[in-house]
């Protein structure tokens, strides 16, 4: 069709000229290799070009025992830096470089989980009954942008529908799934798995269908210690939760009005969150979940 | 409640002794500086703290009058690296520094783009009318994983519905919308902001709410030229939508199945794509967009 053999010469020939003015001032290509690799034993390699570099580290937030300074890679003469960890469980792990004292994520993976001040590399090491991408009917994580009256800003947060809700009519549980610390609205679904996870649960028929709801728990930047903003962003957190993510989910899914079918759970930061948010509206929540809190909630006569 | 006021300074060792932990070992704290600032003028400052790189350019594959090359930056006494571009038109923006060779997303900004074999920082430069997050209704994008049994493989695709979709029960038009090569399902959605868009153009009246699909037109690594691997995963490709996406997004999604209800439009390679299933389906398709395609679709007697 439309002279496809003239059409395609053309075609090589510009991209041919595209690629010769990209290669142009740029440095000669890096060595083939794989930026992350599993063993069967589910050890992991990670691997960065960086010849220049006189330090490469690779950080992560939750492999076992890497510690804060993390671990040292060792350089090849082709310019590579690798480190191999011990074996770790199944599961997602972020990590970044540490190069000459600067964060960088893998330039060769495509995957990221995104944090509340920065992002991470993200890969998977499978081999896990809950957590592994299965054959199996996959629910949606969808990204809902509202702009909260109460904070005066756009925010967002991301919810899980099973599969079938496309097509469905009933209203369903729901569970409202707050985040840790320095962690974001996008951390639950990827280095979570959360909705891998329910999709697994829901076809073993370990769990019923339900719409998860994870929203932002952090409204700026946060440290930990004086100043960080703990207990302002706690605040603001559970007003925007209360008078406008509640509503929003409550107007926009389908989820149940009664309270044997309205769930809380947090970790952490988000354990603190659900404490307070549920004895605030005990009679809102039959299922109140705290995972690795050192919070007992805010007390709002003080702060 | 739980007598906060011992909880709370417990919690404050707490932490102080994690902030102590965390420190050790590192090198000392960056200076306090905004990695990305959009002047009145819309000319944007890029920085990024690399006090021990010989050299670092700004790369964007979006930001006009870059180059291949991209722009020089210029270091500070504080080891922070700078460079403002000229005024540019309001939109997202993609961008990466290079560090002495290396590739290094912005260490400092949460946001980022997918790409089919990289990710990108990303950033928005507000003034229009049709791109900037506003205060209307909004739809959602949702991530959809599905198995391509055509493939063999886990896919994905993006999905945008229009507000008030989910409490609807009509049958919306659907546009299938197809990326460019090195971009990913991810890219209409956050550097394209098609769902911003979407709900600036439905809220004015000048577009009619509609489903939008955006899936992943790459099947493995993509490079031009010879053995680059257009040919192969365009077949790939257009058998993936024709044999999975369609009948997934038409089985799970409210869309019309008549044919002046169904669109296909595409950038780029995503024009080659489009043309390819459209001229093979024109009984199913009444409106077809190309968008600086190079490519008339492929022969399949001889690819």
């Amino acid at each position: 069709m439309f002279q496809p053999l003239l059409v395609r010469a053309c075609l090589v020939l510009i991209l041919l000229g595209k690629v010769a003015v990209a290669q142009e001032g740029f440095p000669p290509r890096p060595p083939e290799f794989s930026s992350v690799e599993v063993s069967a034993e589910r050890a992991v390699t990670f691997r960065v070009f960086a010849p220049k570099a006189a330090s490469v580290r690779l950080s992560s937030s939750d492999l076992p025992d890497l510690g804060f300074g993390g671990l040292e890679m060792k350089k090849s003469d082709a310019g590579v830096w690798e480190v191999t960890t011990g074996a770790v469980p199944a599961g997602a792990y972020r990590y970044s470089f540490n190069v000459d004292g600067l964060t960088v994520v893998d330039p060769r993976n495509s995957s990221t989980s995104e944090s509340n001040m920065n992002t991470w590399s993200i890969t998977t090491v499978p081999g896990s009954d809950q957590f592994d991408l299965k054959d199996v009917p996959h629910g949606v994580v969808a990204q809902v942008r509202y702009f909260s009256k109460t904070l005066n800003r756009f925010r967002r947060l991301h919810v899980y529908t099973p599969p079938g809700y496309e097509q469905g009519a009933d209203r369903l549980p729901v569970l409202y799934l707050l985040h840790g610390a320095f962690d974001s609205d996008a951390s639950w679904s990827t280095v979570g798995q959360a909705g891998q996870i329910l999709d697994n649960l829901i076809a073993a028929g370990k769990a019923k269908p339900m719409v998860v709801v994870m929203p932002m728990g952090h409204t700026g930047p946060f440290s930990f210690g004086p100043g960080g903003g703990f207990e302002k962003q706690m605040q603001e957190f559970v007003e925007d939760f209360q008078k406008e993510i509640r509503p929003l989910v409550e107007q926009r899914y389908r989820v149940s009005p009664e309270r044997r079918h309205r769930a809380i759970v947090g970790l952490s930061m988000g354990g603190a969150h659900t404490l307070d948010i549920a004895f605030q509206n005990i009679e809102d929540y039959s299922y109140v979940g705290v995972m690795s809190s050192g919070v007992f909630g805010i007390d709002r006569g003080e702060a």
